[in-house]
């Protein structure tokens, strides 16, 4: 599969994944990964940075304006009402005392919208994250590693607003993250990435596509993102998670030719972070260039969905 | 519709609707109703509550295992998958470098689980929270009071512990819980309920239930809950919201002969509470009866589901 | 609502409306419409034209290339396995001497492929046909008119191959198909339609436009079809239905300005006639052309979904 | 998998399999299986079948009220309106000239209500019909033996009514349908299987349940049906198919202990027959009781979703 590769790189890449890798670093049954670096004492910090009470949504509407156009088979969500308030108007709910109501349903693709990953998303070379078989994510399923053991989340966020620093109002598809850019963003920004924490990476990538037709190829297209050496940065500062506001937080093209996001591999396969992924950071992003300050208590359980590879996420930032 | 309810019951049961009505609180063109009492400093202040740094999910599992039954037509969810590590495993997933992935999907109805009705999920004689007409809530969802105006949601959050005060394992179906019985839990748990709270009932019903066939009728049958009278203690302390581990947090059978959850007009259709049902109460309380803190920092917003009556939420609570 | 009319144009449309009404034909209760005239006696008839014992398939593959792009919400259908070959395989499908299953599931918009409209699909002025009001149909379905009306359904088909007659390879957009258009096929052809027919109208829009990205504009858009005065010459030839290659069997832009999809309103409202969408006739018509026989046995049955508004068919054409 | 079987049912299991087996028999690529068995002329002889132009549906409405209570994960069918006549009441449709329309969708198990499973359904050791192997229906479906090979399908019906030759009103659960009752059923009913027909069998199953709490333990429960011997008979006659008014066609408890539907892999692995399940026979099965014509027009093919492994069918019998 792989022979086409320079076999530099991909040496290279090995080494990497060996020498990041989180396997058995929480124990041989452990399927909660890096979030195992949120301890009570860094949720307790973390809460004292709500200072001024003020909370941010950073999750996308999960609606038919969403960005997927049927890449890896994933549409926008549907919403389908199962009763009305026109029903109700119309006589047709039958209750005593003028009662009436409404009710609905919503089919999504897990991985379509504001998400996270479970550790059960990626594979490589037939394993996931801490080693278990892929062949235990079946149709019934993830019987490792699935979403269900990110039921809670809470702990220090931190954004880094790479347009900002850049002075420009977005990074071009294909533009790489990397450990210096990511280093100099925290510095101008007067903020120190610590263990435990989750970095939120603002591109623009989505403020700019989002109003275009198709969303401009946002989804599976090239985009802005970290690059394999970004890896090394990540895993110096001990992170739990990291979430961006593009498709797949990695930059496209990938790296490697013939690969498909090997970033993932490092990040989820081999790291077990928590990545979150088409995150809408603008609002909050506004703020902290107003007040200059970009931590905050984060919020962001998934859904306790058994089994699921991914879950929407609606991200609390309390500021 | 009304004629065989004694006259005297419905004559009161109207003068608490305008009594309580918060129609115009907010002004004519609010949708966030009493969410509107959680100010910043009363974030803040709430955010002080996390001493431990304890996370608690109050989500029941989102799975075949709910406790829907049809009614209301509502089943529980199904998750489906799109992708499988098995398929990568027998080689056909054709991707370079031994990357494989996992993809799913959810169909799941919006009231079926742990969720927050929407202030356009209840109607009384066409009209909604803040007068809004019923007939705005098409197949196309709800223009008004839909659930994305609960898209932040982070306060104190406070738990009265029924079965414990009670000294019995749960409550009956068809125990009514009014103003004395809220009254003499705070006073037992050492706590006071202040504006803008949230308050989480339990009643135990869940964790009786959850195990039986078919929730031995947990949805949409008796269960222990709100009386019509705790409306006023409601109000009196201004609470921006209820949740409860049962599926409709008000007593059933109904206490208005005829009538289909009158509790429901009052907090959802005149009050604009944010009304939580079938949340999962049961590790918290357990943590709460040890250490004797029956507060807390609660964060639990809804999924941002634009028009949406009601949305599946992960509630955290933080100690 | 229709000030802006010509009320020449109005005034006719609405005396053809009166006109061409079966509403009361079958009787005040009848639900089935223009299905009626199909007795048994030309059921045995249509049953003697299969002579070759040929039989074609009518339906578009039912997948995410269909022609659906949003419009009216209408989604391609989302096909997803609920057990693999894979997971067999893998051995994670557990049953003793080799057994090994696969299953699956389709979610689909009845309106978004090769479909019947039922009766209760369009209402004019809150009627339907037959003069039920439009009310019956709430969010839990249609009361009167559903498709399950049309659980069976075997008659005489009529191909009628515009493009074959007029020497190009499809009908433009907006071009109309008249009375004078259909007698001129069925001269060409050497076929009469005759009482309980269903003409099947080939305009080629579907074997120009499919391969095309995003079906360049079938769905929604600009079409051949049926014009307003068609309805006279399908009347005076009492078929109980016509279906065509297109989205809406009618032409577009609609004949009267600012209407949408009046025929419809002639059609399924006033006549009672059985109409198809987004049929395959290419197969059909190529063997038709060899042969020079139009006419077959036509056995297309809606599925027999309780209040559907519209189904899915695999009609088959017996020669 | 297999030691607790007694070697000798397990050795007649084998050289049946293998002497039944059609793999190979209309060409290495082949995934229509028996269906081949129809040829033009089949179809041609049994339209004459249609002497008093009678049309049955054998569909069982796809509805809540289906037979499905989560057995392999199935549940009834979804039905829901994506559009409604009280949205049009409420003059929340804004079209022109009163238009107004109703729209639906829904979504639904391919093995939960009147189906043909296609022969990608069922795998034996790694293997599905024709030899296949089993890891080519993945979670994109089906690449070979998909129910799209089922797309037309015209040919002769027979109707077996075994209650009716018992004299009893149905079968027993757990009462096999062997060689020899198939064989006084035709002679019975004065009509004799010839190759390319289908088979429908009735056993009073469907009827007896269906109006029972959860269809009394229809869906995979005991059930009458078809025994291993029985396959032998059905080579015999080389019919194209066979169906039946239970959850799975073969008796239940299964023949061989420890095993799960071995008569599934003898019809449909070794075979390639249709096998159609949980069809509605009564209305048909009164018809011809009346008649004493128990043979007719079966018109049945699936729909064309394209790598499904099972469809739903609304059969059309033409008497």
């Amino acid at each position: 599969m792989t022979g086409e590769q320079p076999s530099a790189a991909l040496d290279a890449f090995e080494e990497r994944f060996r020498r990041l890798s989180n396997w058995g670093r929480w124990g041989p049954d452990d399927q909660r990964g890096a979030l195992n670096l949120i301890t009570a004492d860094k949720v307790r910090r973390a809460s004292t940075l709500v200072r001024r009470g003020r909370t941010f949504s950073l999750q996308l509407p999960l609606d038919e304006h969403g960005p997927q156009t049927g890449a890896f088979g994933r549409v926008n969500p549907v919403h389908q009402m199962v009763a009305t308030g026109t029903d109700h108007a119309a006589g047709a709910q039958e209750y005593g005392m003028g009662w009436g109501y409404a009710d609905d349903s919503l089919f999504l693709y897990l991985q379509g919208g504001t998400q996270w990953d479970a550790l059960a998303h990626i594979f490589r070379d037939g394993r996931m994250y801490n080693g278990y078989p892929a062949s235990l994510v079946t149709s019934k399923g993830a019987a490792r590693n699935g979403v269900e053991h990110y039921a809670t989340l809470a702990t220090r966020g931190v954004l880094l607003d790479l347009p900002r620093l850049l002075g420009r109002p977005y990074l071009e598809p294909g533009e790489g993250v990397g450990p210096e850019l990511l280093e100099a963003a925290c510095q101008r920004q007067g903020v120190e990435v610590e263990p435990g924490d989750i970095v939120l990476l603002r591109t623009g990538d989505m403020a700019r596509r989002r109003r275009l037709p198709q969303w401009d190829g946002y989804a599976a297209g090239d985009a802005p993102g970290l690059t394999i050496a970004s890896t090394d940065w990540l895993a110096a500062h001990d992170v739990a998670g990291v979430a961006s506001d593009t498709w797949g937080v990695e930059v496209r093209p990938n790296e490697l030719p013939g690969s498909f996001q090997p970033v993932h591999l490092l990040l989820v396969v081999a790291m077990g972070l928590a990545v979150g992924e088409i995150w809408h950071l603008d609002d909050l992003a506004a703020d902290c260039a107003e007040d200059g300050v970009y931590e905050f208590l984060l919020v962001a359980p998934a859904l306790v969905i058994p089994g699921a590879v991914g879950s929407p996420v609606n991200p609390q930032a309390l500021k």
